[in-house]
C-alpha cells in the first residue's frame, strides 16, 4: 500500500469514526443524524478552534481535503439519485392542488425574499439570487425525521407536506438548472429564463419518456440474473453514466442523478435498487455532509451574526406565511394550512447542494455556505417546536381574528367547493388533463426530433455529400427525414387535441345560447382547434430547425408529401404510436406492481 | 461540479458501464464475474491493442489512473473485511483434519514450487518468493461459482473444500504480513521469519480478544438505535480506523481488515452488517478488478509464453497432488481426495491481493502481475472440468493401479482410523484441545501485557520522575505493574496447565506399569508440568522485557510480593479471570445465535 493511500484510508478513518461518534450522540438527544455530521466535519475541520488554539495540526485532522470533496460531490450524486428514486411520476401527477399552489407560493415568495435579502445587506447579485434558491427548498429528511418523533407521519396534513416536498423536487431541478444557466452567463434575461426552461422541460420530458422505454427492460434483463452485484454495477454504470450525458449537455449534474432516479423509480425493481444502493448513498452523503463541515469557519460565523439572524427569521416566518397561504388557498382549512407551513419552514440538504453548485461555479461568496449551514441548523432545531406550536397558534389566531374577516375567509371555502367539479365534472376534468398532458408529451418529442435532426445535420451532409452535392437537397432530405419520424407523434397529438377540442365545443357551447346553429358551431370549434394547433406546431418547427430548413418550394412539396403518406399511411402510424404508448404504460403499470 | 470532480464521474462511468456490460456477457456464457471486470479493464485500458492501432486516445478511456487505483486500494480492504465477515473462529475450529493436512500441503508444496519455477525462469529473489505465495492460495469465489454450477454445493468434498479455504483464509493473511516484512528487510532468515510468525500471532490473538470483548458490545449499542445508516458509518469507521492502527504497527492494511472483519463476525449484527457492506465491497470490488485488467498489456503476456504455460500447468498439477494428498492422508477416500484436490487447483482473488502487494511495495517486477492474472484467467477456465473429470479419473486411476499398492492405501486407511481416538477418546481429545488453547491464549495476553508495558516505559518513566528520581526503582515499578495486570491470567493457565496435567497424568501414567507407585508418579508429574511450565514463561518475559527489567535483587523481591498477593488475593483474581472469560464467550454464542 503506498502512502497515498494510507493517508487516504487514514482520511477516511478519522471521518468515519468523528462522524460514527458524533451522530450517536444526536441519537441520543433527539437531533437529526445531518447535524451530527456538520457538527463532526466540524470537529476535525482546519477551522476547529482547539486546533488553533493548541497549534496542533493547523490544517484539521484531514490530511487531503481534495480527495474527501471529490467523493463528496460522489455523495451529491447518490443524494439526488436516490430522491429520484423515491420520487414518481405518478405520484407528481396525484399530489392534489395544495401541493402545487403551497409550492409555487413558497418558491416564489421565497426566491424574491431572499433576492431582497441579499440586496439589503449589499451582496452581489449572485449571492442574492442563489440566496433567494437557497431558502426556497424545504428538508425532506428533517421533516420526516420531526413528524416521525412526533408520531405526525400519517396525519392528512403530513400527507400534504409530503405532496409540497415531491413538487418542490422538481421544481428544485429546474431551480438548479437555471441556477448553472445563469451563472454561465452572468445575467438574468427573463427571455433567456423563459427559453432555459423551455429547453429544460423538453429535455426532461424526452429524458423521461426514452428512458422510461429502455431503462426498466434493461434492469428487467439484468435482474434475470439474480445477481444483485450485476444489478448494482448496472444502476451505477447507468447512474454516472447519465450524469456524464447530462453533464456534456451543459446541464447539471445534479439534474442527471435525479433523473435517472426517477426513470428507475419507474422499473419493476426499484425496491431492490433501493436496498442495494442506499448503504452506498448513506456511505458517501455522510461524507458530503461532512465535508459541509470542513468548511464551516467559526470566525466567518461571528462576523455574520445579522444575516444569520435575519435570514433565520425570514425561512420562519417566510415559509410559514407562504405555505400555509398556498394551502389554505387551495381549499384547505386554517389549522391543517398552519400545520402544512409550519412543518415547512426550514432549509436543507437541497440548500446544501444549492449552495455547493454556487461554490464550484465560483460565482458565490466564501460567507455564504457557512451562513446557509448555520440557518439550516437553526431551523433544524425549531422545526418540531413549530409543528408542535401549530395548534395553539391556530387556536389563538381563530379567537382573535374579527368576525368580518373570518366572515370573508368561509366564504372562501365555499365558493372554491362550489367551482371545483362535482360527479361527473371531476372525471371530464381528469380526462381533460390527462389529454392535455399526451398532447404534451407528444409535441415535446416532435420538437425534440427536430432539434436532434438540427443538431446532427453537419455529419448528416456530410454523409450525403457523396451522392448529393446541393445544399438545398440535402436539407431538404434532413428536414423531411424528421418530419417522417415526427409522423406517428404529429397524428396522435393531431386525434387527441380532436377528441380534446370536442369534448370542449360539447362543453362549452350550450344549446340553450347558440340555438339551432349548435351542431354546426360545435363541429367547426372541433375541426379549427386541432388545425390551428398543427399550424403553430409547423411554424414553431421551421423556427426551431431554422438551419435545416429548404427552400419554400421544396418544403411546401415535402409537407404534400408528408400529408399524402399521413393520410394513406394513417393505420400503420397509429399502430406504431399505440406500439410505444403501451410499452410506456405497460412500464408504469409494472413499476405500480412493483411497489 | 469542477472539471476534476466531472473527469472522476466520467471514469466511474466509463468503469461500471463496460464492467455491467462485460459482466453481463460473461453472465450469458457461465463464466465468473471476476474475469469479467478484468476483461472490462483490459478494454478500456491502455494497453488496449485498438485504441493503438486507431491512435486515438492513446492512454485508454481512464483520464485518472491514480484516483481509480486508490479506489481500488478500498476495494481491497472490502474484499478482506468480508473475507473476514464469512471467516469465523467457530468454523475454524470446526474444521476437520483434512482442512489442515490439505492446506499445509498445499501451501508448502506450492511455496516450493514458485520460488523453484521462478529460480528456473532466471527472476529476482523476490519475485521468486511472491510466486510462491501467489500460486499458494485457491480462490473461494471461483470453487463457489464452479460448485453451484454444477449444483455439487452441498456434497461432502465441497464442505472439505470450504474447510481448506478457511484455514487457507488465515495462512495467507500470515503469509501476506511475512511478504510485508521480508520486502522491507530484503531477505528471508529462518529466525526472523520465526518472530514475525511469532509476533503476528500474538498480535493476532490479543486483537481478537480485545476485539471480541468489546466490539460486538459497540455494535449492539449503536444497532439499538434501529438506524441502519448509523450501524453502516460505524462499521466503516471501526473498519478504516482499524486497518490504520494495523498499518501504524507495520503490519500490512489486509490483515487489518480481515481480523476487524473476524471480529465483527462475532458480533449478532452480522448479518446486518454483510448486507449492508455487501453493495459497497461490490462497487469498490469491481473498480479494483477493473484496476487489474487496466495493467495488462498484451506486449507483456505475449512475450512471456513460457511462464505463463509452466505455471499453468505447476498450479493445475502441483494443486492436484498436494490438495489430494492432504486429504487423503487424513483419513478421505481416493475418489473424495481427488475432488478435493481438483476443485481447489486454480488460483484467484487471493493472489492478485498479494501480486498486487508486492507491486505497491516495489519489490516485484512488472511481469509478474500479467503473468498471475492470465494464470488465474485460464486456470478459472479449467476448473469445472477439473472438477467434473475427478470422478473419471480416479476410476481410471484406481482400475490402473497395481494391487499391492491399492493395498497399502487400504492399510493405512485402516491403521488411520484404528489410532484415532474412539469413544471417550474423543471427548477427552477435543477437552485436552481446548485446554491448551485456553493455555495458549492466556499466555499470549501475558505476553501482550509485557510487550506493551516496554512499549510504553519511556512515557511512565517521564511520568514517574516527578516522585521517583531512581532508574532502577522506576523498572521496578512498570514491571511489577505489569505483573499485577498479568497476575489473573497467570493464576488462570497456572489452574489449566494443572488440570492439563492431572488428564496426562492419569492417561499416560497407566497402574500396570507403575504399579505401586502409580498415584505418586501421576501427582509429581501434575505439579511438575505447571511449575516448569510457568518457570519457562517467566523466563521468557524476562527476555521480551529486557528493556524494563530491574536489577535481578529488585526482581526477587517483586517476584515474592507477586507470589504473596497471588496466594491472597487468589480468589478474587479467579473471579476478574472469569468475568472476563464468560464476557467472552458470551459475545461467541451470541454471535452463533445470530446466524
Amino acid at each position: 500500500m503506498h502512502a497515498h493511500a494510507i493517508s487516504f484510508i487514514q482520511d477516511l478513518a478519522v471521518l468515519m469514526l468523528t462522524a460514527g461518534m458524533v451522530t450517536i450522540l444526536c441519537h441520543r438527544f433527539r437531533q437529526p443524524v445531518v447535524l451530527g455530521y456538520i457538527l463532526a466535519g466540524f470537529l476535525i475541520g482546519p477551522h476547529m478552534p482547539l486546533f488553533e488554539l493548541a497549534s496542533l495540526s493547523k490544517g484539521g485532522l484531514i490530511n487531503d481535503e481534495e480527495s474527501i470533496k471529490t467523493l463528496a460531490e460522489l455523495g451529491v450524486i447518490f443524494l439526488m439519485f436516490c430522491l429520484g428514486l423515491e420520487f414518481s411520476l405518478r405520484k407528481l401527477f396525484s399530489v392534489g392542488a395544495t401541493a402545487f399552489f403551497a409550492a409555487f407560493m413558497e418558491i416564489l415568495l421565497m426566491v424574491w425574499l431572499g433576492w431582497e435579502v441579499g440586496q439589503f445587506f449589499g451582496w452581489t447579485r449572485m449571492d442574492s439570487i442563489f440566496l433567494g434558491a437557497i431558502l426556497a427548498m424545504s428538508s425532506t429528511t428533517i421533516i420526516v425525521k420531526a413528524l416521525s418523533d412526533l408520531k405526525m407521519k400519517h396525519e392528512r396534513f403530513a400527507q400534504q407536506i409530503f405532496g409540497v416536498l415531491i413538487v418542490e423536487d422538481i421544481l428544485g431541478i429546474g431551480i438548479i438548472a437555471l441556477l448553472s444557466g445563469i451563472a454561465v452567463s452572468g445575467n438574468v434575461e427573463p427571455g433567456e429564463v423563459f427559453s432555459t426552461v423551455g429547453k429544460l422541460s423538453l429535455f426532461m420530458i424526452v429524458a423521461l419518456v426514452i428512458g422510461i422505454l429502455l431503462v426498466p427492460r434493461l434492469l428487467s434483463y439484468v435482474a434475470k440474473f439474480e445477481s444483485s452485484e450485476m444489478l448494482l454495477i448496472t444502476v451505477l454504470g447507468l447512474c454516472f453514466g447519465f450524469c456524464l450525458l447530462v453533464v456534456k449537455l451543459q446541464y447539471s449534474m445534479v439534474l442527471g442523478a435525479f433523473l435517472i432516479g426517477a426513470i428507475m423509480a419507474e422499473s419493476r425493481q426499484l425496491m431492490q435498487i433501493e436496498k442495494l444502493i442506499e448503504p452506498v448513498r448513506d456511505m458517501f452523503s455522510a461524507i458530503f455532509f461532512v465535508a459541509i463541515g470542513l468548511m464551516i469557519d467559526p470566525a466567518t460565523l461571528l462576523s455574520q451574526p445579522w444575516p444569520i439572524f435575519v435570514i433565520t427569521l425570514v425561512v420562519i416566518f417566510g415559509k410559514v406565511i407562504s405555505c400555509s397561504l398556498g394551502a389554505f388557498l387551495a381549499g384547505n382549512d386554517g389549522r391543517t394550512s398552519l400545520r402544512v407551513g409550519m412543518g415547512l419552514s426550514q432549509i436543507g440538504e437541497f440548500s446544501f447542494i444549492i449552495a455547493a453548485l454556487g461554490m464550484t461555479l465560483g460565482v458565490t461568496s466564501d460567507f455564504l455556505y457557512p451562513i446557509v449551514v448555520a440557518v439550516s441548523a437553526i431551523t433544524t432545531l425549531t422545526t418540531p417546536y413549530q409543528i408542535r406550536a401549530a395548534d395553539p397558534i391556530s387556536r389563538t389566531l381563530t379567537s382573535w381574528m374579527p368576525a368580518p374577516i373570518a366572515r370573508v375567509f368561509g366564504l372562501y371555502g365555499e365558493w372554491l367547493r362550489n367551482i371545483s367539479p362535482q360527479g361527473d365534472g371531476v372525471l371530464i376534468m381528469a380526462m381533460i388533463r390527462k389529454i392535455i398532458l399526451q398532447i404534451g408529451v407528444n409535441f415535446a418529442l416532435v420538437v425534440a426530433i427536430f432539434l436532434a435532426s438540427a443538431w446532427f445535420a453537419a455529419p448528416i451532409a456530410a454523409y450525403l455529400n457523396h451522392w448529393i452535392s446541393q445544399d438545398n437537397l440535402q436539407k431538404g432530405i434532413i428536414w423531411s427525414g424528421a418530419l417522417l419520424v415526427s409522423l406517428p407523434f404529429l397524428i396522435a397529438a393531431y386525434r387527441k387535441l380532436k377528441a380534446l377540442s370536442m369534448m370542449l365545443a360539447e362543453m362549452g357551447v350550450k344549446a340553450e345560447k347558440a340555438g339551432r346553429h349548435t351542431l354546426r358551431v360545435r363541429r367547426v370549434i372541433a375541426e379549427l382547434i386541432p388545425l390551428l394547433s398543427l399550424g403553430t406546431m409547423f411554424f414553431l418547427l421551421m423556427g426551431l430547425s431554422a438551419s435545416i430548413l429548404p427552400t419554400m418550394e421544396l418544403l411546401v412539396i415535402i409537407a404534400l408529401c408528408a400529408a399524402l403518406v399521413a393520410v394513406l399511411l394513417r393505420r400503420w402510424f397509429i399502430r406504431v404510436h399505440t406500439k410505444i404508448q403501451v410499452a410506456l404504460l405497460d412500464t408504469l403499470e409494472q413499476g405500480k406492481e412493483g411497489h
